[in-house]
């Protein structure tokens, strides 16, 4: 165990008698709550919140701007814990503030968020206190961490989006937005790549509404830190533009205090505290060691944890009277007032401002603007066609003029991904600083795809509609937030462009394969991949309808031709997820199906096949997902059982298709890496013509 | 057009004329080379290879240690382009240089590895000079790069390698192994989180064999860098422990080399050299702009910028006489010394040393050692069993025992996926200034996953057989370095445990569902999901003599009964991907197909199923691409096409599976994300239990 700081909490008061300091006292119970629950689960995390507790208690009695009776007020200090494994900490916060039971998406129970049963039950089956804090889930709980990093990027896409609305709908004296985010993160958030991305991205856009408090606790799974982490985090988040400070001990309320005002007043830069603490402090044999990090204390060890807090060593579960009254009459007396006031402000706003109350509405209850799809444009059948990232980049800009809380941008790459909006007054989020304004809807994200797509689930958590943007293969890049934003019900829009060997020269390290697979596999996200361009509205049209989870768009580098909807179906069958294109004259003798791209080439297949007498259905398939959710006698009726002779086309990995084929079925598919060489030669090396797909109808129709 | 700074090369010598300076002749052969070869292609990247022209031709003509004809030397300095959308400036440099068509591999031709010709055919199909360098298909391309950042991370690999390698092998009066590693990186790899991670452990493992050459132009595809990436990456660095350099002109090949020595002088810490350039140098109206990065200058400013370098504007692809001379005087001159010395060192030695010298053999071979499996161990049927993760750590344990060029380790959870080398003199690799040793076969790369992999891909471009692991759930952190070892054909083993809702209390976040969908979807890598210790004995038996490409193991984190082998099949079963595990008396009923954890569930539903009288084929699956690597009449055997009563069960995503159970069978899969709860009662939860296998297989039977 390192050698304890000396601090006033060290000592309780009274050799083995409980303290009588209400603080110690409010900060061992968050310590004793920990240690209880994660024993009494036989599983957890329990030195974290020991070490972080007078850190913890301190940022939400004396600090944070938090209504504990209306936990989704909309101007509230955020308090992410990106340290999601600490899950008892944050708990044990929002039992001792008494959150009621409020939680986004419109549950609202007359009842704590958290009562000590709901303590008692930490990760049992249905609990309202799960290993990991999971957001929707548990009221007070702002986002879902644990996949370490992502909490640090989530938070600073939560600043971008205070910066944002507060450019937007702050109004001379109307202050509604001038909240501060706070985020806890410890050492391996600040090993991973996506922190140190979004630590980056924040310096730059000068944060000043930000501080991330650092549990510098020296201690790693493994072991020390010393074994593979001994950089300058100081030094690193100085050159990232940082102000850093450093609190010697963790235990040190008083300083602490101190920090977190230097931290507000800093209003240029986002902050860095650097908290020196000791893992598991207080236990005497694991304080300070890799052992008090995941898993219980044992019994004998909480017992003489709990004697060195000057606590009943019998007791579990303890909250010493006056505990909870002592944590609200400062958070809850401080959060009601500031609330209230709100409440006004926004009233007189409301009566001054109607319309900006009204959109400010639609952002709060995550619900559409009136119109947003009055411009969505429908495209001319053309042979030449156009690459569907282009034809997405003018949809997007035609919904976005009309929904203005629509903002996104590209990891460098909008040129391309064809992101960015041109509109009159779109403009860059750039800070003053540079010369620039907040209040801009383009995002520049820089070559940092992993951080955003955290970003991006921090401004969908404020209810900002956030899009980003790159090429489908680095999705690989970003897999995680991608997962996260589905786990939370985020509609987080992710627009994929260069999605196949049609990417060309630029080789099999930019030609993405197994990428449709592994997004498809992922669930509750809806994969779109249009075939033309009034598929590629319709995709629009049906995803921002789609507010509880994310799309993701998967668009041509190349042109495709543009679908002439007199002789073929219209593009609105997209919404179903598929659709028959072109029916036969009959039964058809074989089915061909495909999506995006390829659909082109079926259609040309199709001409031939029909011109020697063969009949073939045609079936567009953008949304395996969205066509799994119909009814089954929809989806017969697309693909009816009784015709087995199918051929499906994609420029992809075969994973899947055989749901659609059938095993009697065929599939023209990528069956390993692509190549570099013009898009046109590639088609041919890899079959991907009419001759190989008519070739496959003819064996399957057997004729 | 950013004003140019006055350098020697500034200005051609006397007005339009040709240069005399050789140097400068060779500089703007590169920087015309590539953009000839850019604007042929009608696609890819001149500016940078204009920019860093100087700086490639410095380093390679007069420090890199390499011998052209020679280009497989293990003693060379290695060269990453990690920015490898400027492959023409490294294509240019194998040009000038005349390295030999030999390639790792085996592929040995007696020509160069690039012709002028082959730099004609750039980005064609089937060309030598794919879009981006490509490791196999070109000789001298020491690895695989475009997806930014990896090549900063396998350089770091690399380094690590070398390191290992001077330890283990290197004896007095014979160094072997004291060369370089070279990295060229650009504002993309350093927005990355995966270079940072791997900058941040570089500087941890105070690796002086390592210098990253940083491209500093300011310049990204979206336009100024200002835009998104303004931290001092200076201050950055240093914080890591890195040696930092500035070049304040790309076009001082002099104080260029002065840096290089530097560099090569300090090796207590790795060295950046962050160079000023400007992108597209030369080019009057397009040099310091983003139109210069992505996009063939156009037929006029090639016109100009030739005329500009002093170059015949009408000749293409022109290299003047005595470049490619003055270019091979250097390199290949001191390259043929170097190496030759280098092999009658190794004769010497290998004298001296037989066995380590035949070590070092098998290592430049990829061959396996002698004796590597004679200690795998056996394991004897046990009802309680034990988790995969833990009887794989004892596999790898006695394999690597016998396989000493075997390391790996974990991104700080080797205590929970039982990584960690526990044998006498395995030993942590860890720095001598830390009081370590750089001969320790167990790494800790910190919480940085991304880095992980792209440091394994580096340490196996050496040989070394690595291994790495995480929680599957994690694998989402490391996907494109994965997919990079599988393009590379790269041996790198992959332990990913936790595998499932097995996980238990730890919940959603940390329950991977769609992560083996993924794995299995990406082309060439090798999926292994064994039922028990004898199946995961037969998975590293089977997986380390796959040297061709990456494997993943996923492992359980619970305890699995290890099946009784003398009632059902022979584990060795497993390197066919599926086999019988038991079968029924006459024709199955019902077939039911399994892997990993859920093998004992369905075990456990045939001995129910059987005492009813239903007759029953158990099919363990543990690797969907050995068995589709299988010949069709052995597919055949383990399912008959006959038998569609199936049902597949997979604590995972739906996706594939109907490729084995066809349209008429059942899947018992997950359907969403798991929960937090103890993994019992996840397993009711989400109706993995005897009772559902039972009913499904009923329902399929019709019995």
């Amino acid at each position: 165990m390192r050698s304890l700081t000396t601090s006033p909490l060290m000592a309780p008061e009274g050799g083995g008698a409980m303290p009588t300091n209400i603080d110690t006292l409010c900060i061992n119970t968050i310590r004793t709550l920990s240690m209880d629950a994660v024993q009494k689960a036989n599983s957890g995390h329990p030195g974290t919140p020991m070490a972080l507790a007078p850190v913890g208690y301190t940022l939400w009695r004396d600090v944070l701007n938090y209504d504990p009776a209306n936990p989704l007020w909309p101007n509230r200090d955020r308090f992410v814990l990106s340290i999601g494994h600490a899950s008892m900490l944050l708990y044990s916060l929002i039992y001792l503030a008494g959150i009621r039971d409020i939680r986004p998406g419109g549950v609202s129970n007359d009842r704590p968020a958290l009562t000590l049963e709901d303590i008692e039950q930490f990760r049992q089956l249905d609990s309202l206190t799960p290993g990991h804090p999971e957001y929707h889930h548990t009221a007070g709980v702002e986002t879902t961490t644990g996949p370490l990093g992502q909490g640090c990027g989530n938070s600073v896409g939560m600043a971008i989006a205070e910066k944002w609305l507060a450019e937007h709908y702050n109004r001379p004296g109307f202050k509604l937005f001038d909240h501060h985010i706070y985020t806890m993160c410890g050492d391996g958030d600040n090993m991973e790549g996506v922190a140190s991305e979004a630590a980056s991205i924040a310096g730059h856009l000068k944060l000043g509404n930000l501080t991330w408090i650092y549990d510098s606790n020296h201690i790693s799974i493994e072991g020390s830190t010393r074994i593979a982490f001994t950089e300058s985090v100081h030094k690193r988040f100085e050159a990232y533009g940082w102000h850093v400070l450093e609190l010697k001990d963790a235990n040190d309320t008083g300083d602490f205090r101190r920090l977190l005002a230097e931290a507000k007043a800093e209003t240029s830069r986002p902050t860095l505290i650097i908290v020196h603490s000791i893992i598991g402090w207080g236990a005497p044999h694991l304080a300070g060691t890799a052992e008090a990090h995941g898993s219980p204390l044992g019994v004998e060890e909480i017992r003489e944890t709990k004697k060195f807090y000057g606590w009943p060593e019998d007791r579990d579960f303890y909250v010493p009277d006056g505990v909870a009254e002592h944590f609200q009459a400062g958070i809850a007396t401080r959060g009601a007032a500031a609330s209230k006031a709100w409440d006004e402000l926004f009233a007189a706003y409301r009566a001054k401002y109607p319309a900006e109350a009204a959109q400010l509405d639609h952002i709060f209850a995550g619900t559409l603007p009136e119109g947003w799809d009055r411009d969505i444009p429908v495209f001319d059948a053309d042979a030449k066609g156009v690459a569907s990232r282009a034809s997405s980049g003018k949809v997007l800009n035609e919904i976005a003029k009309n929904y203005p809380w629509m903002i996104g941008g590209s990891a460098d790459l909008s040129p391309s991904t064809k992101t960015h909006l041109t509109f009159d007054g779109a403009g860059d989020f750039q800070p003053p600083q540079w010369g620039g304004t907040y209040g801009g809807r383009n995002l520049h994200f820089g070559v940092r795809e992993h951080a955003m797509g955290s970003i991006s689930n921090g401004l969908a958590l404020y209810g900002i509609r956030a899009y980003c943007s790159g090429f489908l293969i680095f999705s690989d890049y970003m897999k995680p937030p991608i997962r996260l934003s589905s786990l939370m019900k985020l509609p987080v829009t992710y627009i994929f462009t260069h999605d196949s060997i049609g990417v060309g020269e630029d080789g099999p390290t930019h030609q993405p394969i197994e990428q449709l697979a592994q997004l498809r596999a992922t669930p509750g996200v809806t994969v779109l991949r249009p075939a033309d361009a009034n598929e590629v509205a319709e995709a629009w049209r049906t995803l921002v309808q789609i507010t509880d989870r994310p799309s993701v768009l998967a668009l041509s580098r190349q042109n495709l031709p543009t679908i002439c909807r007199k002789t073929y179906a219209p593009a609105t069958g997209l919404a179903k997820g598929a659709y028959v294109l072109a029916d036969a004259d009959g039964r058809p003798d074989v089915i061909l199906m495909a999506t995006g791209s390829e659909v082109g080439l079926i259609i040309k297949a199709a001409e031939k096949l029909k011109a020697d007498g063969i009949k073939v259905r045609l079936v567009s398939m953008p949304s395996w997902d969205l066509f799994e959710a119909q009814p089954k006698s929809y989806r017969d009726s697309v693909l009816p059982p009784d015709i087995t002779a199918r051929v499906a086309v994609e420029q992809a990995a075969q994973l899947g298709w055989d749901r659609y084929t059938g095993l009697a079925g065929e599939t023209i598919v990528m069956h390993g890496f692509g190549a570099s060489a013009p898009a046109g030669q590639l088609e041919v090396k890899f079959g991907f013509t009419v001759d190989a797909v008519v070739a496959a109808a003819r064996r399957q129709a057997g004729k």
